[in-house]
């Protein structure tokens, strides 16, 4: 018989809900805002109506949850004051649990989204991987002999907030010249701004990289040095066999993947050197949160 | 009865051979030339004639050898073409398991002294440790949830070869503006010259840094910038309970120490302040090197 899971990705302005099956393949899916002014006992009822619906509709019974949330630590089950919403500290694992009667795993998107890339994704059999998010912030998930590094409290793989340029540009976090201030979309719209002199559409920028054009070949070029920088610092740290890039970034495509790629050997340690492959990941990204929550309940061996 | 291990330390000019306890005591120790022009095919009888004689003057009889050499490779068992020896490429495990009949593991002096602090240092009990050597070169033991990181080929965990200085100093290792080439005594050697414009013992600015010389303090200050720039991208990524510091630099003692500490708390990761200890080794440094070779036969289950 199929085996389901219960997918849950929490964002600041939307949630969503997936069951996925142990292929990766989405039943059914659904979306609804996640209100960043309600306290978290307002929101999970809410939660749990669309799930109830959900589980209603598709007949199929879960063997367990697995939640995305900003600042969730997979260690203690606990969401520490996430950004954006208005919850406090919450035993995000012991409620879930509680409430729905199933076992429940807790962790954040870029450690999310290494486990979807070993389960369902280009990194199938790797035992060491770097899987670097690209989005509104730079978030990076890592895999050691085949499990995710949560270091000595949880929340290990920072790699967005480590310095690359110094003095540098102030970054969300509150320190300066951190990678995610240059390589996130958020850092690549100041990138923009600077040499450019306007606001121009990321995306927009993204497909006009796909035919030359010079402006996005410089903006991306910029953003490429800084991003194979980082990484190269990551990798020469952690010898992984495979660094898999994703998020809205990534969809400027192949041309960009090979600008860092050739940045990334320029300054990876020298004897790692044509040893670790660099690739965009395969995943559906509308879909990404939601499957990476559903495959720690897979990787965690829930049955 | 009490277990003895073969501790064996190859270096460019001195190897060293020490016979060590579970408790990490030391009842022989033997240092004889390497003579990095002869082949290894010379080396190993010499070493074999010395290891003999060792055990018949203690009566002793090891449970199995650990070997710490430069490029050694834990995964392979091999050492890739070592800096000045002229060995070529050996597989250093095979032929020691030959000779001596004794289980045999190799691998780089970092990753050793990580493990003899776990086992002996002050680092016991902790699963998630960071181990740096500060000598001629800078080094990184890394010790993820209680066991060596290797990475996906071994030889993980060059974090002397992250780029801190962006267009910076030659490193040897051909990159530029690494950690190692500011922080390594080579590095801070070069620091002297630049900031007092001639050359003054390393030794002796660490003696005089104790009773506040304002030389020291300018040339160590500079020093722990760029350590604690290094350490805090490490453990950004790692997230460890504990940093420990090790090698000759690491002399200058407890003022060094708190200088690190305080750029270390001010490059870190906001969430992860006050977090992680800093600390210096306490193991004895001239035998460091063969007590870390031993560790890795006790921590691999050899009994």
């Amino acid at each position: 018989m199929e085996k389901f899971v219960l997918g849950i990705d929490i964002g600041g302005t939307n949630s969503k809900v997936g069951l996925i099956d142990e292929s990766g393949s989405i039943a059914f899916r659904e979306i609804f805002p996640t209100k960043s002014e309600e306290s978290f006992d307002i929101y999970l009822p809410r939660l749990k109506e669309i799930v109830d619906k959900l589980l209603t509709i598709t007949g199929k019974v879960p063997i367990g949850i697995g939640v995305g949330a900003p600042n969730a630590n997979f260690l203690t089950g606990m969401v520490h004051e996430p950004p954006n919403l208005s919850w406090g500290s919450v035993d995000l694992k012991k409620r879930f649990e509680e409430l729905f009667k199933l076992p429940t795993f807790v962790d954040n998107d870029a450690n999310l989204a290494a486990v979807s890339e070993l389960l369902w994704g280009c990194a199938s059999g790797v035992k060491h991987l770097l899987v670097v998010t690209l989005g509104t912030g730079v978030g990076t998930g890592i895999i050691i002999d085949g499990n995710v590094l949560q270091g000595a409290f949880g929340g290990a793989g920072e790699g967005g907030h480590i310095e690359i340029v110094p003095n540098g540009r102030a970054c969300g976090c509150g320190g300066a010249g951190h990678l995610e201030a240059y390589a996130s979309a958020t850092g690549m719209k100041l990138t923009i701004k600077e040499i450019l002199g306007s606001d121009v559409d990321l995306a927009l920028l993204g497909t006009a990289l796909k035919s030359g054009d010079k402006d996005a070949l410089k903006i991306f070029g910029e953003s490429a040095k800084y991003l194979g920088k980082g990484l190269a610092s990551m990798a020469t740290i952690l010898f992984p066999e495979m660094v898999v890039l994703t998020g809205g970034v990534m969809n400027a495509g192949p041309i960009f993947l090979e600008m860092i790629r050739a940045e990334f050997e320029k300054m990876i340690f020298r004897s790692f050197r044509g040893k670790i492959k660099v690739e965009i990941s395969s995943l559906p990204k509308e879909d990404g949160a939601i499957l990476g929550a559903a495959s720690i309940v897979f990787h965690n061996g829930i049955k």
